[in-house]
């Protein structure tokens, strides 16, 4: 049985609609340092096992979650926990501004970046191409239904970054004019396919269609080390409008194809030769 | 300068949000029958010489609009422009029927049809698959910000036709899934490129993608006599969320290289062999 103060975590975690992979990951970590506070020996490991499953149940598609669960060991001792927590908030801190320092080398003066959704990893190489003085404008989509793209016009208007916000159905009209794309990503699976906020496959078809480079910033604990794509269980949220029900695929899958790049902490991986 | 009464139809016609480019038309053409009843002789002449201008301005993108007004002659007989507002009117319903009759074929058994958005001439096809015992079911999207999808949601369901309703980002997604793609046109210029409600591009790419046959359902006078894709204006209805700005041009423009082709009432029309 997990503690309620964890438990608490992790129901904020499942009910979190703004908030990408990342986020998630974080929160998750934060959840381990917890539990290292309040259990110990038999009493951890137990709890520790649980949340090998209950990690990665709060969102399936994440492969940053299924990747935080292996990073923290079974064990009864707290110290470790908290220390493999700690390295891993860590890690993905130090990976996000690295992510931010090389994604900004691919963002050239007056480039018009079309994005989707809310990417924290997009947004820390938005705010370090800014800061090293370069010129540019965002495109991003309000992101329906939930409107993250919303949250982040908020950070573009608070940074002073130039931005249009448009409706997601306006993605291939916008991406004509765009000069570069840059998205997150849920999950990369080991084949090498994009999982992301549902519209990211579109815009990547929209981008290929009028040349435009289409890269995607993640972590490299969004790679799932043994995920194939047709494996992959999207979560969905439907709702309801005017008395008819709406699916609600929280995300869809890009193949490589159309993937110039993804823009790790590690460099930017490209799609191998044979693909 | 024209009559309240056909003012407050050109009104109508400029505010009215869920109806697409055929109602705009037969709307059109019913104000140009009630200008025949009020007027007659020069003033009757000076008022078509406006709606010459008037009907196309009400939605600059529609073809529709455009043919309306030249199909009616400028004259001073209130009984020519009855008569010929009343056979357009005429022709556009024989000419929905029989798109109707003809895209009906397109459809097999066990099908599953997408579409985007609201088309009068894609709902005549549905139902006269339906009424002809064909079984099939219709992913659609709900079409934000003004919701056209829900509106033919009730129309499915009040028809008994199996439904899905879907946001518009999720149109990669389910495009997939699906055996055929219809939409309808607002116009088709001269160089064989379909302007439809943005989003339609982006699905006509994913349709692409899955190999997927995209048709477009558009009565004749949708097609455009002049107009060529690259001098397309679209129009634009900017609105505000949670304090910004969003951008909202109507339509986006789709390749004739993504089309399988246009099912007119004189049948089905194809890319000519060089495109």
């Amino acid at each position: 049985m997990l503690p309620d103060e964890v438990r608490a975590v992790l129901e904020e975690m499942r009910t979190e609609r703004i908030h990408g992979a990342s986020w998630l990951a974080m929160r998750g970590a934060e959840a381990y340092v917890l539990l290292s506070e309040l259990l110990e020996g038999e009493e951890l490991e137990m709890a520790l096992r649980e949340m090998r499953r209950e990690i990665p149940s709060v969102n399936r598609t994440m492969a940053s979650l299924y990747n935080l669960a292996r990073f923290i060991p079974i064990t009864g001792s707290p110290e470790i926990v908290r220390s493999r927590a700690g390295e891993f908030i860590r890690l993905a801190q130090e990976a996000k501004r690295e992510i931010g320092n090389i994604g900004s080398e691919l963002i050239d003066e007056n480039d018009v970046v079309i994005t989707h959704s809310f990417s924290s990893a997009v947004l820390e190489i938005l705010k370090s191409a800014w800061r090293k003085g370069k010129r540019f404008r965002v495109i991003l989509t309000e992101s329906a239904p939930d409107y993250e793209g919303i949250a982040l016009a908020n950070e573009l208007h608070s940074l002073g970054i130039p931005h249009e916000v448009i409706t997601d159905a306006q993605l291939g009209l916008f991406a004509k004019n765009a000069t570069l794309a840059l998205v997150g990503a849920d999950n990369v699976t080991k084949d090498g396919y994009v999982v992301n906020k549902a519209g990211t496959y579109p815009l990547a078809l929209a981008c290929h269609d009028s040349g435009v480079p289409f890269y995607v910033a993640a972590e490299s604990f969004k790679l799932h080390p043994e995920l194939e794509s047709k494996e992959v269980e999207i979560v969905e949220r439907p709702y309801t409008r005017q008395g008819h029900r709406v699916r609600n695929f929280i995300f869809d899958v890009t193949p490589w194809r159309y993937v110039r790049g993804i823009i790790t902490e590690l460099g930017v991986l490209v799609p191998p030769k044979e693909i």
